[in-house]
């Protein structure tokens, strides 16, 4: 039950015929709708004009049978969802943004996050370039415009365009006549795409997505690659690939995607079976029962109870109705909100010892919540496991970490949180262990800077602490004043 | 993942002193929403003043905090949410029902269903009685308030009035100064009392709303009984407790009711735990993997795993974000929600030989879809099981089984349901082991009526066959052309 | 720009043969919409089967072409519109109010106010009725029901409770087969009737709307006459008829009614020129210009100019948006929306003696705020004339007169309100003038209780003070208290 | 009761200290309503942090009190209402549009249309620009950011982009510090200002919203001026000033702007009056009554009268409610909505010979069915006036004229027109007598083109017939297929 956010997930279709391919991208981005529930939005392309429609909610809200209607049928389209990190306009930063230039027009979705944005959008502001949002996104489709001056095609642009941008990308571009997918070189975000059986192309952030639709993965995109989708069929440019070593978010394993998908060949189900078998080995302690928090922390506490012998029962319920429409009508009682989410039963935990699995421990106040709520059905002892390690260091690579003064871990030990949370003991899963959970997989290697504080593709330049928009916002209070 | 509806979920408080009650109910509500999706309503009672919000809905929709501020503090309060079986309006058949009286106000909440509704109408209506609804609460209201203009007090009239009611009924009730609870003598429905650390009563269908609250659960409301919450504290009237056998519905262990809730001393955890053995024990199958249908099928899948030997798995993800807000666009693929809503893990199901529990089967058409998905999730063989009898008839005691000719199990042997669903075998759980199930409980008996056909509280005079509303529509037909 | 409101306004269809008479009732309504704009309702007859939906809010936001679409079609429908005098909750008051009975089902739609509703619902309550309203209405029904128990049809159970009730009513009751139309012995609200081309009859509160549905106006329901459209026609019961002084309500002309409207045989446009002219013969002033208050005061305005030879302007600009969506941000300014809403054409009234015509005063403040703009906008001298009485009274017929400490009238003289609201003088329109103005028309008398103080259909025998509902919650305080 | 339609109204605050900007902006854009009821919006400035807020709707729709309170305090402040004429989404092209830059950011409310925008747009692409709306609003402030580069000031970088925009333009423009206000050299557009008296500068479209926020009128911004407010005061810069023939539209007075309103030193409301005695010169019949179309032929109408002694009488009864809410729920009676809009008063009407004065006759299908309304009402004769000479060319400098082919006066003749609206005769004002109307004011001239075919500022060079979107969309169309 982490309070980390992802930021995005991306979707496309293209088709040789015209189909409801808005419908299809409704289905997927449906799939996809864990990865951000800020907003969302679709892009149909039909015939080389555009029909969009983004807003801020989620993709049932945002998409209703008269606007699917209204999407329509077309031969490509784009589509998206937002968890949004800044605290401007949700809707002007939802995504697929849509640019007209002198080539016609381009949709563009990314998931991710640049390293370079401030240096880029500096440079553009110098040669009289505006910006309408403080997203990369929209850093990102000026870079490829302006290539595109000169490149021959859109995927040539894309090509040039990624020497310049650095950091985190997987990205679904939609030209009047071709849908391009691209992936950073060090594939940082997961990127793949499939076929259904009357041959429509689809490109998703996740293989669960693909399932949706009921099309066959085909593979994932490698990283620095650009698959372009057109016509004739799939071609792939492949410069940018191999040039920088593989380092795909291990966290995408161990919480942001679903247990269904497969990122880089692993299975992200068996992945966190595997997290909770070696949290076995590495905490072993004596229990009755081994009990996950719902839903993420299931698919751990199964793989520690297997690995422990420890039988694993379920000792939460989840009240489903309180996700998307619980709004707390008063402040006295800060408990509340998990009390209702989770609800643990008695007859599961009443004088047992309790190994309790969570996928992750941020601030604390969660954790310690549930910690307390087990104590009052009669747990006798708590033994806190994270299936993740100890977050230590912020993100630049397009997931939300808390800052890091919120960071339980880098204020306080092991044992420290442990009392701080009232378990008595705690375990997290070491990094070692989170880079070899993936085992099935091609994945050449993982990021893993948030626990690691090692970072594959760098850090933003001007400052290694804030983020793009804080950085906007100071440099436009400065000018203010100047003015 | 069935398809059967229960109607109701209520809810009281009783408090010496005025406390915000509205936000309680709200969060009993809550927990209680599985019981009822369609509308929902709270009633204020407030020094003899009734504030009371009804609407189409889920409780967080209904119950903005500015409608909560608004119904605002008090010392009593009742709540009802409901699944509506009428095609009628659900906002004017929400509930509960204020009415005014000779003596003042009441406002009622209603979970059951009774049998003699239609006479009891008729015969009030002979009076010269307007209905204003097609509800048999608002039958029940009347018969109260005809005792009351008697009866020396409000509970002496609900008294005398069950001397009348006939069938399922747990009631919640509130006078100006009293709330009452209620339940039928055979304890078809069930019903429940708690108390806050500060002496707050709490009234509610399950447990599991007195945890949301942070009552303490102190008992079942005993089948026949009333209970007065008062000034001076409770008061028990057992004129009516014992006249008939305790025939608590089964139904509710095996499906409505959360996990979490204990009913009539019987754990529903435990129970469907038990009723996976149970099914382990009929219909033993070698196989390699055990998975439930999610949610309401996982328990009795471990219980299977437990009997078996055979390891449980986590077989499907369910897409939490479909049930609230969903939409289908288009009819042209009618699988697709179940698609969409539930994606098996294929690292857990590929060729291996699956038992799969859920929890009912009705119609069939879900199951056959979801034995489908595993089959092209590249399952081997798939065992379906269900911790339910087989539907045979209909429940006439407030649960909206489907009619009889959409029942599978009316026309089908258990082979051809098997065949008709793809599965390679079929087991439902026993009649006999349905009523051993809930082993700890204090209760004396089950309704079994769907399962067997034996009905402790008999059936409607009138139409063993149709519903009180529609037998209304069919009369008022003819009186239309008479007239 | 009165503050006063007329509670309700009604509307009926009866065709031999099935149309679309909830649209032909949604374009009544619409043009019924300035009698009542807090809720609305429509009821559809269709073969026996009642179809309806009310809820809060104008016509056009209440009934979507997909509402309508779901009333469809049918041979009868009944609507009508309200504006709410209860604190209460307007849906739940909302009309036509739809009851079922011991002979089938009724719907029913009132304007005006019974004087012994009190009465009459303490006796039902007496024999154990229950109610669910505050309304007069929900007291109308009952009384017909239980004459219904006896009567040999629906009509004559009208006829029957007309001898019970008391006070003021226009009603349209649906029955299975039949429409009828009701009206009390003194007239005190408007009813009429009409026929479209292919024969459909259509009954409303104005002629406006039989306009609006292209019916042609027939006649005026008598005072005291029960109309019953049937299959084989219309016919009259005239029992009541003639027992009473006929007494409509000249506020209505003065106000209420639309001016394109006749009532009682008189127009009520003519009706407001005649009050200008009668103002211009009792308060003759010397000035430049006549302007009038937008949009009720224009025509006495243009009355007075005519008949006093000064030239008729157009003094200000009504912001036509206002209306409808203005919500005050903040409450700092209370004379922004009188600004907002109407805006002096400095060209007309700059360095000129102007006599400003409104349609009544009752507070003043309003008045005030609108002289206090013309002398910004460099009005020399402002003569406010008042084209009715000075209110002195309460109404118990249906208009909810402020109370009487708010009529600034009963504290004041006509000096003292001309001084309180910045004017150099202030004529009001006598009453013996007021029952001039519907000249043409057949109408035997008025009701002009409001200003004279004589009440020709009497007062509630309890309080002649407060109201109904008043009453009746001052009552059920103390029965709470006795309980 | 034209069908034309403005394309917006814009709104500026400056304040030395920090007030409630966005309430004083949601006051005036309420006056400016009528100028644009598709989408609105308002940014606030706050030292040197911009917020705003824009969609679809009307001012009160879209600018709740949550919003305005959001919107907050500032000591600046532009806001815009607009009548979207591109088939586009509208909240896309809302305005004001807010750009980061180079120097900072800039928020720019425009009315008007540019002539040059494709070629400037096509330009700005060539270097690598990109667009997200299709509206002209963003070239300007492309162009005005280009000269920012290089320019020492913001109102220097809009003066020399004024060396380049071509067409009708006036703006309002919000740096981090300082106000802009700035209109076209031939003033085809109004532009005013004023002060409240606390010394906050009011910018607008139309001296009735200075009005509404309590503003006295200072002066109409001169054609080519720019106006600078800042913490010093107000500043002018005027190289553009006298470089054009002043040019207003003379149907800004003719239907556009409220009758309160003051335009280049005119009265509208006097021009109105002017424009029907000019018709009744022209256009001399023998008539009993003049009647106008509410609301906007009423003045003429008056003109009318006063000119021939022909009597003024209210003819019409404009259902008020209409207007917002009305939606027709079939296609069945085409004529329906202009019937319940107005209903003719028989009184006024009947055995009549009227003259029917109407602000324009743009198709001449509302002219007809309000001439048949009349017949039906009992009138014998209807002499049609048109207070705006005929429609004969489309306008390029912001206002929606229908298209050629759908303008009436187009293809036929003056009798043959009166022919098919029904009328017995039919008059236009003659294009001589529009010049004349706004005697008083001090403009040098009008722009008469959509009568008279001069068009002052010159026509688009690509494309006389089509608008700047349509050119835009040909050409995507094009590019995507040679792509």
């Amino acid at each position: 039950m982490s309070t980390l956010h992802e930021e995005c997930g991306v979707f496309g279709v293209f088709s040789q015929t015209r189909r409801p391919v808005a419908a299809l991208t409704y289905y997927g981005l449906f799939a996809l709708q864990h990865r951000g529930q800020e907003s969302c939005g679709i892009v149909v392309g039909d015939d080389g004009l555009f029909r969009d429609h983004k807003d801020v909610g989620l993709v049932g809200q945002v998409f209703s049978p008269a606007v699917l209607n209204d999407l329509g049928s077309g031969t490509m389209a784009v589509g998206h969802v937002r968890y949004s990190t800044t605290g401007g306009d949700g809707r002007l930063n939802a995504q697929p943004i849509v640019v007209n230039h002198n080539k016609g027009r381009m949709a563009l979705a990314h998931n991710g996050n640049l390293t370079n944005a401030y240096e880029l959008r500096t440079q553009l502001e110098m040669t009289g370039s505006i910006f309408h949002t403080t997203s990369d996104t929209e850093v990102i489709s000026y870079i490829i415009t302006k290539e595109r001056l000169t490149a021959p095609s859109i995927e040539r642009a894309v090509d040039r365009a990624m020497d310049t941008l650095q950091g985190a990308y997987s990205l679904v571009i939609m030209s009047p006549a071709k849908l391009l997918a691209a992936r950073d070189p060090f594939g940082l975000r997961p990127l793949c795409y499939g076929v259904t059986e009357d041959g429509t192309y689809v490109v998703a952030s996740e293989s669960c997505a693909l399932d949706a639709v009921g099309a066959k993965f085909v593979r994932d995109v490698m990283p620095g690659e650009i698959l372009v989708f057109e016509q004739e069929g799939v071609r792939s440019l492949s410069r940018h690939c191999g040039t920088r070593p593989h380092s795909v978010c291990v966290f995408e394993y161990l919480y942001f995607a679903r247990p269904d998908s497969i990122i880089d060949g692993a299975s992200v189900h068996a992945a966190r079976l595997q997290a909770g078998r070696f949290l076995a080995q590495e905490h072993p302690v004596e229990a009755d029962v081994v009990i996950g928090v719902p839903d993420s922390g299931l698919d751990a506490a199964m793989g520690y109870a297997e690995a422990s012998g420890i039988p694993y029962r379920m000792g939460f319920i989840k009240n489903k109705y309180i996700a998307r429409t619980f709004i707390q009508p008063d402040q006295s009682d800060r408990e509340s909100k998990v009390k209702l989410k989770l609800n643990p039963i008695q007859a599961v935990v009443k004088d047992k010892r309790v190994v309790l699995v969570d996928d992750s421990i941020v601030r604390g106040t969660t954790s310690g919540q549930i910690v307390h709520l087990l104590r009052l059905a009669g747990a006798k002892e708590v033994h806190m496991m994270s299936s993740a390690p100890a977050f230590l260091n912020p993100c630049y690579y397009g997931v939300d970490v808390d800052s890091k003064e919120n960071l339980i871990a880098v204020k306080y030990s092991v044992e420290e949180i442990a009392r701080h949370i009232g378990a008595d003991s705690l375990g997290y899963l070491s990094v070692e262990h989170a880079c070899q959970i993936a085992v099935s997989g091609n994945a050449g290697g993982f990021c893993t800077a948030c626990f690691s504080g090692e970072y594959p593709a760098g850090v933003p330049k001007y400052d290694r602490k804030s983020r793009f928009e804080q950085k906007l916002s100071e440099r436009q209070k400065e000018e203010d004043e100047a003015q």
